[in-house]
């Protein structure tokens, strides 16, 4: 065996870079998915209305700032908490991994897409709750909240937690209830007929 | 405005090309949730038992060989139809891509996971039929299978056509129905309570 006829000799054949090439710069459907930070935290108002939260990662952020107006996008961020503690007009999370979001009154909604292990938490009235396309999801609703409309869709291992009905509020006690990922459908004359996978039942 | 200025003739920053790097490299979870060939195309049965149809690309793989006992898979296949012309114990049709399954009775289910603009159209009698994480599904239904129970989580874009039940058979009148991606949930006292998305009514 001569030293050229080494594996880690030989020149690459052309080939194979021009086959590895596309994969690597081709703007992939996956690379778009993919969650957390991209590029420098960055906390701004983009013309008065929209507050972007973009790119943290293991921090607290508070939008003191945020009002009523306002739309709040949480995006690309990582292991953060993200504290509204005033009334806005909506908030959207996407494509965050392991973000807490802690909210006040919700004129909208609150929407969560493309997200892996995020909670909200509710401590106003939040009215509605989107989740699409998210993995690992906790809606934590306070009493204001208890009769929000949750909409998903693409989603797995999604719970709410309510307060309990029938305990005492100053004990805290807590209900978690699983939201349905799983559904069974069946045709009934011209129609669908869509339910709740069994596995939810009891 | 001199040449060196304008943002195609400066040098790309080393820092941009540091970042660029992990997202092409890296094993991420996307680049296995790819669906198509990862492989030369392979048909092959497993201990009696299981065939495994893996990495084809534009063809068309007739299974004749299939018996009642035994499993199909298809594994990684683009741009091909798969026929299987006897009755077997079950199908799944995993990662794959534009692929069109035509299947006579099926004794368990036909499942479909991981898959993009796929299709699986019943000539006999199919019982129950499985959907995740699939986008754009298409499930067609003889008069045989009309009562199939069809489950879906995580998926989008999904059909079922049957036969109409009015028309004339010889003149394979068909329906075309959506199957619900989205769910809508909300808090009745200690449960929730789920129901299709009111996009779907009427």
């Amino acid at each position: 065996v001569t030293d050229d006829m080494k594996t880690k000799n030989q020149p690459k054949e052309e080939s194979q870079v021009i086959k590895a090439a596309p994969k690597a710069a081709g703007p992939s459907k996956s690379a778009f998915s993919k969650r957390g930070p991209k590029g420098e935290p960055k906390k701004e108002l983009q013309k008065d209305i929209n507050w972007m939260v973009e790119n943290y990662d293991g921090e607290r952020v508070v939008m003191d700032d945020a009002e009523m107006k306002q739309l709040v996008v949480i995006l690309n961020c990582r292991n953060t908490t993200v504290h509204i503690p005033n009334k806005v007009k909506s908030i959207c999370v996407d494509s965050c991994e392991k973000v807490n979001v802690l909210c006040q009154d919700v004129i909208s909604a609150v929407e969560l897409v493309n997200c892996d292990r995020c909670q909200m938490q509710a401590l106003g009235k939040v009215v509605a709750v989107a989740i699409d396309k998210c993995d690992g999801v906790n809606v934590w609703l306070s009493k204001a909240s208890v009769n929000a409309e949750i909409t998903a869709s693409k989603s797995s291992e999604m719970n709410v937690t309510i307060p309990d009905p029938d305990g005492k509020e100053e004990d805290g006690d807590l209900i978690e209830i699983a939201i349905p990922e799983q559904f069974v459908s069946r045709v009934v004359g011209k129609k669908l007929k869509t339910e709740v996978s069994g596995i939810y039942s009891g």
